[in-house]
């Protein structure tokens, strides 16, 4: 008999040689039916693998990230079977699950292959889904395993296989199809019922350009058919709402070639955006007892040597900037908190000064290839909405708190209502690795925890997650495609006040060290504006809209109405725009709501008559006619709706 | 008779040989008492020389900065006859007058001098002056000339004249005193009615680290001692209002040397009045149509060689910063309009969009030598109040006024009354030295000046001073000391529109060329809280003091008072802070005035019991005791006359 561990934390007896599928089974037919994949002591198993220890076994189904990557990973075996029946002669390579499904990289030889041969080849795949064969793992001798690929003239293989040692080589076999695996799959491909081929792109082996070009063929497949269908709705939608398109659509921002890749210009109304929600955390911060610093963008390369981000950062990024004399080096700051450090040091500080809360929205940059860029989620230079809390370790407590508070003030006032909390702590069986006292880290690691409970957060502890200099908490938002973002970090820090000798007087008058916390609730503004571009498709709160209102006159006749109409909503303000051109009514609207304004004030002669507006929102919902003080009341309680002050 | 004209315009005539002086006498008695020295067509001469020819006669007094050049000169050499009386054997160099008083470098060979030797040598320099002792001019051949400074065992006068060339070589001499001399002098010695020796320095030959260290001596010298006693107290008022010294005090700015040097860092305060600043300006800008945008503080060098500016900036300034991959280089911006050229290039604009007035409160960097830096007012990386309006040909005139308007807010908010402008214009001899289009040229240079007159601008035109890509008109504001400072540009530009081919589409349907104009009301953020901190001494206006009330308890017993106190204050938007510490109120009061806080408001028991605050403002006045709501209201009236809204 051997005791299985589950991840509840129950223990049961089983026979020896009893597998992931049979314990699935003991457990309930439900379970049993939806376990795809297995992992047994924190190695990935087969769900047909039997067990012949004590271990602790996690079972997973498709609602798990590590079952999906079963599946996807034995789809990729289906994809390269499929593709060696239909185009003989190929060299096959490696083929990995990734993040939404899989891709194999294949030497097509003189085959070529595009787009349209996709339906052919998912035809193929799902032929072989449906004979239901099963994946089998089977140990074979270094010699045997190089003979076999070294007889198909596949030179990729035997490279892998060079590089294993005899013992660790595996094979997995489905059908008549073998390959070099090892291991993770689903119980068989009957599972697969849905599969959908992406791309196809070039990728040199093993990521070397130097190394001959091989066809990368992505795909991505499902236990059902309407998840393939709703995947692709969705990824129709990510297309609509990608924040690269809506930001030109929207004049938002825009880049340079001249200025440079991964460097971004803020176009008058993203600016004014950017603008409103700086102001929008400016103010929450200052009720929440924060100040406002503002430091250089550069800063000598000792300081960053002594930061430790140097280390870090510092042959991987931009590189050092040389003064034409007096041989100084500086650096583009990668963070603001060696700054922050400085200013703390430039003044002596009393234990009843702190907590000292500096915060700044402070550029930073950083290098990133151009092939890693993506919109304002991967740039070369950011703001943090970046604040260092100075406190004592006593008052670890209640900062805490009080930036869960913030954050999720932020959330709410943004409409992210779905997102849940990591927080990161320390390996206990491994505390040498870390700096700062036991007890610091106990008052640390107890704050974070109690602060996630009493704040109802929806939380995982991660243990062995924690930085080498403090515990942290982490959010993770659900956007509305259901997509996850890492936004706003809270990080406890022992290391910096340490490496920059910051101190405070004591009540006992003596000098002691304050701990640091860094904290970001948007993270980056860049990052988080296209983060929120994706989750409203452009369509944020009021509050923040660039433009609120606009004024559609039905013709030219009526402009000196629509310019008084205009000042009574300045006077309110309401920011609004006027189209007074001799166009239809009906494109002045359809451009509006590609512009995404709130709210369409028509005006003709009625309306002059009455002096009203004929309010319609974006969308096509027809308010009817109003004075413009009672639409200013309507802005005006949508906009406190959804931006609450925040409280203390 | 030769024909004078004066700088009134008017000619007269007079014999031959008439000297200035005797020109001034035609004129009046007042003139010739005051008159010190003067120029004849542009070049300097002395007041007893003859004229010879026709021309144009200025004559200085010294009101005059070339009369007060003229006796500052003069009492170089007095100061270097009393030296050479004094310490024989030593050898002279040279002596300027500079901008306030003059210096003359030494070599004093086995003597030493220090500050307690100026008296002595005041002495002397003030006998020699008593002795009225005419200074006249005598040419030297150039032998002469050399075989005198050799007898003496001068190697420096000997340098010297080796670079003239005979009939260029002139001495001046005055009582039995002759020195090498270009010429310009006060009749005579008996004028210096005031000396005053201000420091020793050492100062190496001809600036060169390599040559002998000579020693230089710092004086000044006046026609009144009463000016000297003022020039002593001015002196020492700057002294008090150093913004170095002051933005310490006041917790305002710091620098670090980790950091590195000419980098400030922001302290809380400072910040905040930073920001206030800011707002204040963005708040007008929104007002008058300009639009903020926001731009990275790197572009690609590319970018600044195509802006020109890496030709200007480049090798002295803050070197190429490499990629570790790629092969890329950037630059740390030393302008902002390139950027601001490529965001109005990212959208196409027609001449109805127009004028687009870009906006962005720009950090930029610019390498300076360390010996250069200064406090705030010389430093490495400073924020431009930086905007780029975009316009058409015809717009120039209104957008000209426009700025000069917003300019004038500006100054008037800050209490900057005396102010004055010059108006820089091309030579109009040597146009080719200049881009843009003739008809260009002709608009701005009128636009300009219609501008000044118009808006009754204090100017003065400076011909030939316009940069090769446009006119301009810069302001110079004299602060509470007397002190000049120039503050606030308007630049037009017709050469980055060629340079970044920015165009629009006119009412013709053709693309044309916009017309740029650079401005920036306050210059830099850091030069003007610099220039602020000096000019007000640290009392800012109300509406920008950081704090602006201060509690002061009698004792800890009011603690529950002060705290309903300070509630009000805060619900009035009133920043204030409380000292309740157990101090003498003698030394909280003192303690509130050096940290310039405008008004101390008592409580103790009367107050308490009253519901009053009893309020004192910096400086002594006692205004009684009051509600806090009557407070709120005078703070609200003070606050209004000093702000007022701006009006486009």
């Amino acid at each position: 008999m051997i005791k299985i561990t589950l991840p509840d934390g129950s223990v049961r007896e089983y026979q020896q040689n009893t597998t992931p599928f049979e314990v699935a089974q003991s457990i309930s037919q439900g379970l049993a039916r939806n376990v795809i994949s297995a992992s047994f002591n924190k190695t990935t198993v087969e769900t047909k693998t039997p067990l012949t220890t004590d271990g602790t076994l996690t079972l997973y189904t498709w609602n798990d990230d590590e079952g999906k990557k079963a599946f996807w990973h034995s789809s990729a075996h289906v994809l390269a079977q499929a593709l060696q029946e239909l185009y003989p002669g190929i060299k096959l390579t490696i083929g990995p699950a990734i993040e939404n499904g899989f891709y194999y990289d294949v030497d097509f030889g003189e085959h070529k292959i595009s787009d349209n041969d996709f339906k052919k080849i998912e035809d193929k795949m799902l032929e072989i889904a449906r004979g239901k064969h099963e994946f089998s793992m089977r140990e074979v001798s270094k010699q045997d395993a190089l003979n076999l690929y070294k007889n198909e003239k596949n030179p990729y293989k035997v490279e892998l296989i060079e590089n294993l040692t005899d013992g660790d080589i595996t094979f997995c076999d489905h059908d008549n199809f073998s390959d070099l695996c090892r291991g993770g799959h689903i119980p068989n491909t009957g599972i697969i019922k849905a599969v959908k081929l992406m791309s196809v792109a070039g990728a040199y082996w093993r990521g070397n350009e130097k190394n001959p070009q091989l066809t990368r063929v992505y795909g991505i497949s499902f236990p059902k058919q309407k998840d393939l269908k709703e995947y692709l709705a969705l990824l129709e939608e990510a297309k609509k709402r990608d924040h690269r398109k809506l930001g030109k659509e929207l004049q938002l921002f825009t880049f340079s070639k001249k200025v440079g890749q991964g460097l971004p210009l803020w176009l008058p109304k993203g600016a004014a955006l950017r603008e409103r929600l700086e102001n929008f955390l400016k103010k929450a911060q200052q009720k929440a007892g924060y100040e406002q610093v503002v430091s250089p963008h550069i800063g000598q390369k000792e300081l960053y040597v002594t930061s430790g981000h140097y280390a870090k950062y510092g042959e991987d990024s931009f590189q050092p900037i040389q003064t034409p004399s007096e041989g100084e080096e500086f650096l583009l700051k990668p963070m603001n908190c060696p700054h922050h450090c400085e200013i703390y040091n430039a003044i002596s500080w009393s234990y009843r000064d702190l907590p000292k809360r500096f915060a700044e929205f402070g550029t930073v940059y950083r290098y990133e290839q151009s092939g890693e860029l993506h919109g304002l989620t991967r740039v070369r230079g950011f703001t943090q909405d970046d604040a260092h809390i100075f406190c004592t370790p006593d008052q670890l407590d209640d900062e805490f708190k009080k930036v869960i508070d913030l954050v999720l003030y932020v959330f709410g006032s943004l409409g992210f209502e779905n997102f849940t909390a990591q927080v990161s702590l320390r390996d206990p069986e491994n505390k040498e690795k870390y700096i700062g006292s036991e007890e610091n880290w106990e008052k640390a690691e107890r704050a974070i925890i109690n602060a996630a409970k009493e704040k109802e957060l929806n939380y995982v502890i991660e243990t062995g997650e924690a930085a080498f200099y403090g515990p942290k908490l982490d959010f993770m938002v659900k956007d509305a495609l259901g997509r996850s973002w890492q936004l706003g970090t809270i990080q406890v820090d022992y290391n910096l006040p340490e490496r920059f000798d910051l101190t405070y007087k004591g009540a006992d008058n003596e000098e002691h060290r304050p701990v640091m916390i860094h904290r970001a609730p948007f993270g980056s503004m860049e990052r988080f504006i296209a983060i929120l571009l994706e989750h409203t498709g452009g369509n944020f709160p009021l509050w923040l809209m660039p433009e609120q209102a606009i004024i559609l006159s039905l013709s030219e006749k009526y402009e000196n109405y629509t310019q008084k109409v205009l000042n009574s909503l300045e006077n309110h303000e309401i920011r609004s725009l006027v189209d007074n051109r001799s166009e239809t009514m009906g494109k002045k609207i359809r451009e509006a709501e590609v512009n995404k304004i709130p709210y369409m004030l028509i005006v003709g002669e009625q309306e002059e008559k009455d002096g009203t507006v004929s309010v319609r929102k974006h969308g096509g919902e027809d308010l009817g006619s109003m004075k413009v003080e009672e639409f200013a009341k309507l802005i005006a309680s949508e906009v406190n709706a959804s931006q609450k002050t925040f409280e203390v």
